[in-house]
């Protein structure tokens, strides 16, 4: 085998194209442990400079998908939609957009991951819902999408173990930033999760994985035509992530706006996004055109019927609905500190990343995979890009159990906003649409 | 150190140059096993695609150096010259040459390597002489080179830890083909043992390392820069490596074709050859113009100094000089097969490591590190790129204890000669000297 991977690896290297027997062969043989960190790794350096053709990737993101269970949706009626983000700051839009996508009568049977870094994980934010369980059973699970037609819960132990351990590696080894490795990881997770359409979020900006329009797009193109090639409708939106969507930052936090926006008292910016979000996954269902979709999803918040779907698959997973019901009876933070603006002007930009740190420095994330969380610390910013402050206004309040934790993180918060004199331009929040028809640019 | 080293990947991944301190970082924390292979790879594969500036080959070269012993031969008087081989297949010019510059003054204290894999080393064809060490210890070494001028000896256990461990990982990595790492590799190992001056023979063809004359200037032009650098006169000679060197492949073999020659009796090409290499060692030495050197080499052949020093050195490390001055009491294989031309035509090319495979398949080489060798099977060729051969003459002799691997050798044998109709031009021995006054090509 050694000898073997030596040649697929020099193959990469010289840009020859791998055969769908030495890709398979590869996942196969690194899964199981034949094939060492150290050649797998050299493969994955020369994938960074060499890139793959579209059969490449195909078959390296159903060599992952098939690595482990696949999971089998057919025994839900319904049209199954998933919906995955690439990640961002104060991203609450699965708790908001899956309830109205469940309430317009598509099914929505969904596997999530944890944060972890400066990113937030949908699994952390509704276990800050009192008793709510991420861990149902397999038949847990379909039993809660059949009775309430949702059902979100942790990612289960043996979905696609080859991207999980080249996940890991790649996050050591500097090659996470290639655009054939990321859709072929974001995309095997999907396929084998069984849904029949897929929306992908791909946010843009300082607080995202792809800092350019133009590689958001690039990385959405490859990820459509590999949902489509495997059968799949995929579709994906590419959304902004220069500043935080939303306000709140925080486990139960972004539970709380959540339900605010479900009851149609969202922020501006996170309202017009989950809208856009919850038609294209009605339309990828073939609920009507987007701009009847759209029409249905306002609906759906308008007349109550997609909170009453967060409310239950609340009860279904076991949690309090009481909280749902009434967000003032969230556990809350035992401090809380007002981040005043340190002089008059506009907020030219915010540096999301450094947000989200500043949430993590509070509490509200962990740093490697088993440290605690603080389900309740967070942020509420007041003040965002684009808005005009004076000197020791409010731009954000800081939510910890210790107050020790203040004086970093409003010093990591204040980092990394830029004021300007002059008026500024806030970014749109939806760039472009990817689909099988192609990409349509918004702005 | 995981995080560090993540950014020095990424750094040498994006093109940007790594600092001195980082690259001295990576050898020492890989060395001292804190990096792991996973990372170390990775680098090599970015180093493959990116390349390093002179200064970094420069700190890779000599951190790797530093990573172990670093030879100090000032005790020895004189100027010490070293020569290296990149390898090829009957090159038994170490033995030659060696002889001849200690016999025109200059001092060759030199470390030496065992074969592996299609090529020979110079310390297992010394062990084919009876009693002869090559474990001499520091100072039975440095007693041997002040007494006699001379001597070979096996590397020693602690030169260069950095380039052997990165050399075994660059082996199974498809990072080996990088003039960068080539070359920091043989010129860290070259700076440690210590010599004044180095002499490096870099091979051009089919049987080695470097495929083309370009990319061998190259090498040579970035090694003889690297030794001067680090203070050492360094030149370079590009010789043909297209067909095997002489005639004789395989340990006592070729000693025997080494003796013959520094009588005045070796096969033409190989007398030309090692005329060259000796008289440039002597020039590095400031013994004269290469004019001058080659008359002076050549009168070390024709009054039977050369060959004494070798007797001299064989004598001094343990050998028995009887076999020196009389070949015919070498050990001799238990039994020999003459390979026939299967045709009538002019041999237009032989796959010079094909006929290294073939030695090696009689016993010759090593395939793994700790295979035991046979010190006297292997090859005397009698018939060689541009020669008339009819069908049914002596193509080679094989020799091995084993007749039963003569089938397949042969077949190899045979496999890597190419037969044409009409003659055929014979490649030239030296395509170019590299030396610190610029590059000078002879074809």
């Amino acid at each position: 085998m050694l000898m073997r991977m030596y040649d697929v690896i020099a193959a990469k290297r010289d840009g020859r194209e791998l055969t769908t027997e030495e890709i398979y062969d590869f996942i196969k043989g690194y899964v199981n442990g034949e094939i060492p960190d150290y050649q797998a790794s050299a493969l994955l350096m020369a994938i960074f400079f060499r890139g793959m053709s579209e059969r490449e990737i195909l078959d390296l993101t159903m060599s992952m998908a098939k690595s482990g269970d696949m999971v089998d949706l057919s025994a839900i009626e319904g049209i199954k939609v998933d919906k995955h983000s690439t990640g961002g700051v104060g991203d609450k839009t699965t708790l908001i957009v899956a309830p109205i996508a469940a309430a317009c009568g598509v099914k929505v049977a969904k596997m999530s991951g944890r944060g972890l870094g400066h990113t937030g994980g949908t699994v952390d934010k509704l276990e800050s819902i009192p008793g709510f369980r991420t861990d149902l059973n397999r038949e847990e699970f379909f039993d809660v999408v059949r009775k309430t037609g949702i059902s979100v819960i942790g990612q289960s132990g043996n979905l696609t173990p080859a991207d999980k351990k080249l996940y890991a590696l790649r996050d050591v080894t500097a090659t996470v930033e290639s655009i054939p490795l990321i859709a072929s990881s974001i995309m095997s997770k999907k396929i084998a999760a069984g849904s029949d359409c897929i929306l992908l979020d791909v946010k843009t900006g300082s607080g995202a994985f792809m800092k350019t329009v133009d590689d958001s797009i690039a990385l959405a193109e490859e990820m459509v035509k590999l949902g489509e090639n495997a059968g799949r409708r995929t579709c994906a939106l590419i959304t902004d992530m220069d500043v935080p969507l939303g306000k709140n930052i925080g486990n139960n936090l972004e539970v709380i706006e959540a339900v605010k926006t479900l009851k149609g008292e969202g922020p501006e910016d996170l309202t017009h996004e989950i809208l856009y979000l919850a038609a294209n996954m009605l339309e990828l269902a073939d609920k009507g055109s987007e701009e009847e979709c759209l029409a249905m999803a306002r609906r759906a918040i308008d007349d109550g019927s997609a909170m009453n779907k967060l409310a239950e698959m609340v009860g279904a997973q076991g949690g309090d609905t009481g909280v749902i019901f009434d967000t003032d009876k969230f556990e809350k933070a035992k401090h809380s500190y007002v981040v005043k603006a340190p002089q008059s002007g506009y907020i030219a930009s915010m540096d999301t990343e450094g947000c989200g740190i500043a949430s993590v420095m509070l509490g509200a994330g962990r740093e490697t995979l088993n440290s605690p969380i603080n389900m309740s610390a967070g942020i509420i910013i007041e003040a965002k890009t684009g808005d005009r402050v004076e000197a020791g206004d409010t731009l954000a309040v800081l939510y910890a159990d210790d107050e020790g934790l203040f004086a970093s993180a409003e010093k990591k918060y204040l980092s990394s906003i830029r004021f300007a004199a002059e008026p500024v331009k806030r970014n749109p929040l939806l760039y472009a649409k990817v689909s099988a028809n192609g990409t349509k640019r918004m702005v």
